[in-house]
């Protein structure tokens, strides 16, 4: 199994990174966007689990280790393979 | 129009954070956990654009300023709504 984990700030939560970013693309004139939004993309192999472990195994290392609760959310998926 | 963005590092290129996360999942007792590999996830509002212009906008973004091209991969989707 694998484990694709999204996580992002929380709505309401200034985001200074995706305002520095969505300046910039403007600056490079490139036209149409608005709000940018960054977050963090966190790939787990989680070899030799089944579904329900990795599932459990993945939410501890956002709930204790990759996401700050304070700010952030999390949401992933648990895909087959390696 | 939304785009969702996820940059990783590509195959073959050592990701250090990474490494280190994987390290500290490890000393936090949570098991089962093979490879970890970091990347960013970019959401951009793209109001009033058509499917094919907001697919040109987000390409550009991410080859001019948000994917450095020696190191970095980029997919995105784009879904409907604000």
């Amino acid at each position: 199994m694998r484990a694709r984990i999204t996580i992002m700030p929380k709505e309401g939560i200034l985001d200074p990174q995706g305002v520095t970013v969505a300046k910039a693309l403007a600056e490079l004139g490139i036209k149409g966007i608005g709000e940018v939004r960054m977050g963090k993309f966190v790939e787990l192999q989680l070899p030799k689990l089944t579904r329900k472990k990795a599932e459990a195994v993945t939410a501890a290392a956002c709930d204790r280790l990759l996401a700050n609760p304070n700010i952030e959310g999390y949401q992933f998926d648990i895909v087959e393979g390696d």
